[in-house]
């Protein structure tokens, strides 16, 4: 038996409108392998194509055999810890055909950004050892707290809040991304000393396009969640998408003013980057707000995403794409923002007759409650996600198995690991 | 209090389809980018790039704080003329949300356009002081005049018509991006004496990929706003799907025939431009004719595509992607073919009841009516979108603010104002 | 009048599902030339998107003309063998207008695939010559034998299946492929005696997003023809949504561990190419089996890819994106798999009340009749496409109309016909 989620009536309607905006978020991974590739060296671009590849490949197979029936299977003799049933998908209904799409699309995102963080210095085996993990484990297990298991129901009124994976896509994945780009540890010249040396990435409109795409796919990852429940589906769809939009602008555009501010150069990739930052902020609660609210949500993250940054590369971490930055530090913006700018009447809309619904403390008494669940539940998914990811690095990189070797890193992993170089008919200059 | 579209009542199947069809609209957006990078020089493919992304930016906040309100905001106290309600969203309804992302999406493509135009000499600031201008007013009244204002109404019988934004996207866009292209004055390089030099864009993959991409999201583009009125809207909307195909296919197919008759080359890039010529001519009345007639279209566009380029050659104007003769000129050969072609049935099964549907004069006695209004409506909007955009550029021209120094564009903008190449991994050609 | 399937009771939500659907079909074409361009030389590159191009364009205007009315007009005066209504669209209503543009969609796949096949070394005019024939013959009548005429009604008990096109695109396509790959010959250098010497594709990048968006795009062709019939609609297309996914995983799990296993190598192509295997192999049947099921053809089109891209290469057959081992070869699987995994109780959601519907030797006794059915459909479809590609190529091969010369192929297709290098501001190696 599944989930109770499945249990509930879908029309025709909501059924077509998962699948649709299911397939806009797999356009995401499009995005992201473009926007990866574009910000390594052409050296190594066959490695982190490759890795966006399988990923997809190895969650497919791993969350139809195991990571579903985590997450949404019955968590009902564990107290909503774990599921454990439907292995295989061994109910094939429409409804659990249609969740099972729709979540491993959610899945592919969360598990892909870690590759940016390791990238042009991770063993692909690592990869193939991380991914599963992700896939089984940590994801399952976050999906089943944050939507049907025990953070909804351990406070006494209120229930954590997350709308379309602010928590089990971009908090974990940037979280995971983190531990992982802390323990590889740098790549070869990116610090020298006290120096920091940017390392640019070969392609910028490989990507721009992917951050564009990933804006296109984004409206999928927002606004899908909307047709899962409640009495005004389109409403809430609506809302996300113009709130998704507004976040993303802000994001942007504080991010490019503020270095602009500071260099006079006008940044395509802080642009970039800056447009992801926004959209993370707001996909916790993005139909749970005013215009004015997301646009705030994107400000901030603006400048969150920025002070990351920056306090990484202090910190001699070496996150090739920011993604730790943008994706774990703004997510956090929007989680814990829905402690103050959610509307309960636009959360009812979509959690229509839940009694545990509080919002943000703007328009309610109980937000100091609701701005707690939040802070608690983004701590418990980060260390949980932090914990499980520790050990698995850590244990790679004591067998060797994380980092390749010096001479790889120097020569590019496409050369000695994938069979030569990624453009073959171009001349291509050697920094190193 | 909005606009009267929002008030009629839509179901959720429209407000699906008005979401996922904006969404496609959207994905023109990465098509834009391809298509403008692969056509410039590589040394300017960061600037390009980044106007395309600034345009989202400051289309995004602008267009909420104030456009939306006077494009669809109630226009009562000022006889059709400007509307004025609903600033930063402030009644947000499914309704309300639904037609600002629509009419957002359509808004991107109008200034996108124009960035194509200028392409490769005009300053950043330049194009931050036109989007807005755009965004706040120019878009917004010409929208307010087509589908709300006093274009309806001013004539004896019948209603000027635009389905899907022929007039307020592509004949904006490219009357604009001429004004503009005009002003700034051609490329260095491009006209020496009476010698044409063609400055040949550095990606043709990127370029043809990015015509496939605006291809495909043609299709929300043509196909979209047939959910926001009328009794037949799926009829409406898959006849749209193939009038579209069958009109980019014979403005191509003729571009490219041209071409290799006068040349014997198969050229790429007018086939390319062919596509667009097409599928901007159809764009203005798309479900409203007959297969056969949407043949004719596309293939008129073809002959006046190829004559317009030539013709701004001529004149000396340097515009790289040919943007304003394939959107302005292209978008009236359907505007006013209109007049001629349109289906009086067809157009009832969109404006349902509206007593103010007349058609082309092949059908009835009121075409020439049609006819008249149709280029009376072209000739105001080239007029308002000519002169707003004159007085913009000239300002900027008059205190030195449209164009980079000499320098700065032999050099290649990316190096001077965006922090250096953009493929740093590459070995670049220097033409100049 | 049109055929019968136009003639049944669509919904709104039918047809808006239709035409999204066909509209990521279409997104393939983005894909197609992606994947296409990055599979072969720098120097071929506008060749090969210029081909990509026409496809579009001729498979238009043929398939309005002629090639609609041989698939889907009534057949009733040929029994079954070919259609003669509704030239040009003469019927232009909803259905009508939907269904050509569905299989529209569909036909340009067909098409897209020969021009992987003869890369490199083809004219553009044989290519002018083919895409016709295809449009306005081969596809149509295919068509029309599996989904109105006799293939569905020769056998005393069951009707030969075909789900989304296995057999009508990708076998279809794969086998005109492989004709025309064997008639016009290898490319210069590609076999030396016995020397097999691999030419590489000039930009991974653009292979891998192109294998991405040919995924998403996927989900369109195996999820599209859920809504053209049944009592179960949204089902269908949900099962068909999960098993596109297993497939495709398993195959490129497949493929590339076998290859890593044989040469210690992770090889982006060949995981690439496996997720097309895995793909193709699931079209014909996909919401017909379980998961398990799909997983098992997935895995099985993986090995067959790599066998006959093994024994096309041995047999000295140049294909330089193993477009026919992918296409025809994977086809196979899953449309002879039918006669053993398909499972009637889920056939019958899709086709409800057809009498003629039995199913895979698995779980039924008429198993037996059913493969045997599948296997005559797939030799006809191949027979009478293999020869009527044989007698096109073979003409314009007698006729000197089907390879460029030698020089053409040494300098690059680019330099000769169409007017220069792809990359002109890049420094390009010469292999040759």
């Amino acid at each position: 038996m599944a989930a109770a989620i499945v249990e509930q009536a879908f029309s025709d309607s909501d059924i077509n409108a998962l699948l649709f905006f299911s397939i806009l978020v797999f356009a995401q991974q499009v995005g992201f392998a473009s926007l990866e590739v574009g910000n390594v060296r052409a050296k190594n671009a066959r490695n982190i194509l490759l890795k966006n590849l399988i990923d997809k490949l190895a969650c497919g197979v791993c969350y139809w055999a195991v990571g579903f029936a985590f997450a949404y299977g019955s968590g009902a003799k564990t107290g909503g810890f774990i599921g454990h049933s439907d292995f295989f998908l061994s109910t094939f209904t429409r409804e659990t055909a249609t969740l099972w799409f729709f979540s491993w699309v959610f899945l592919l995102t969360a598990t892909t950004i870690v590759s940016g963080c390791i990238a042009e210095r991770a063993q692909f085996e690592a990869y193939l050892a991380y991914t599963p993990l992700m896939s089984v484990l940590v994801y399952p297990l976050v999906v089943h707290w944050t939507w049907e298991g025990w953070l909804t129901t351990f406070a006494p009124h209120c229930r954590y809040l997350d709308f379309a994976g602010g928590s089990t896509v971009h908090l974990l994945g940037g979280t995971a991304g983190f531990v992982a780009a802390w323990l590889i540890g740098p790549r070869i010249g990116r610090f020298d000393g006290d120096d920091v040396k940017p390392i640019v990435g070969h392609n910028v409109e490989s990507m721009t396009v992917g951050t564009l795409f990933l804006w296109f796919g984004w409206y999928g990852f927002n606004i899908s969640p909307a047709y899962l429940r409640g009495d005004f589906r389109t409403t809430v769809a609506a809302r996300a998408a113009v709130n998704t939009t507004l976040a993303g602008c802000a994001g942007s555009l504080t991010s490019i003013l503020v270095v602009w501010w500071q260099t006079s150069q006008w940044d395509l990739r802080i642009c970039c980057n800056g447009v992801l930052a926004g959209m993370v902020s707001i996909t916790g609660l993005c139909p749970h707000v005013e215009p004015w609210a997301a646009f705030t949500m994107g400000t901030i993250a603006g400048f969150v995403y920025l002070a990351l940054s920056k306090l990484l590369t202090r910190l001699g971490v070496d996150d090739p794409l920011d993604a730790s930055a943008v994706h774990a530090g703004c997510s956090l913006v929007g989680l814990i923002g829905l402690g103050v700018f959610a509307k309960p009447e636009f959360v009812q809309q979509h959690r229509t007759g839940d009694p545990r619904i509080c919002g943000g403390f703007l328009y309610t008494s109980r937000g100091g409650e609701q701005l707690g669940v939040q802070i608690l539940g983004v701590l418990v998914i980060m260390a949980f996600t932090g914990a499980s990811s520790f050990v698995l690095f850590y244990t790679l990189k004591h067998f060797g198995r994380l980092r390749v070797d010096q001479a790889t890193e120097i020569a590019g992993i496409d050369n000695i690991d994938h069979g030569g170089p990624a453009y073959p008919d171009f001349v291509i200059l050697s920094h190193e």
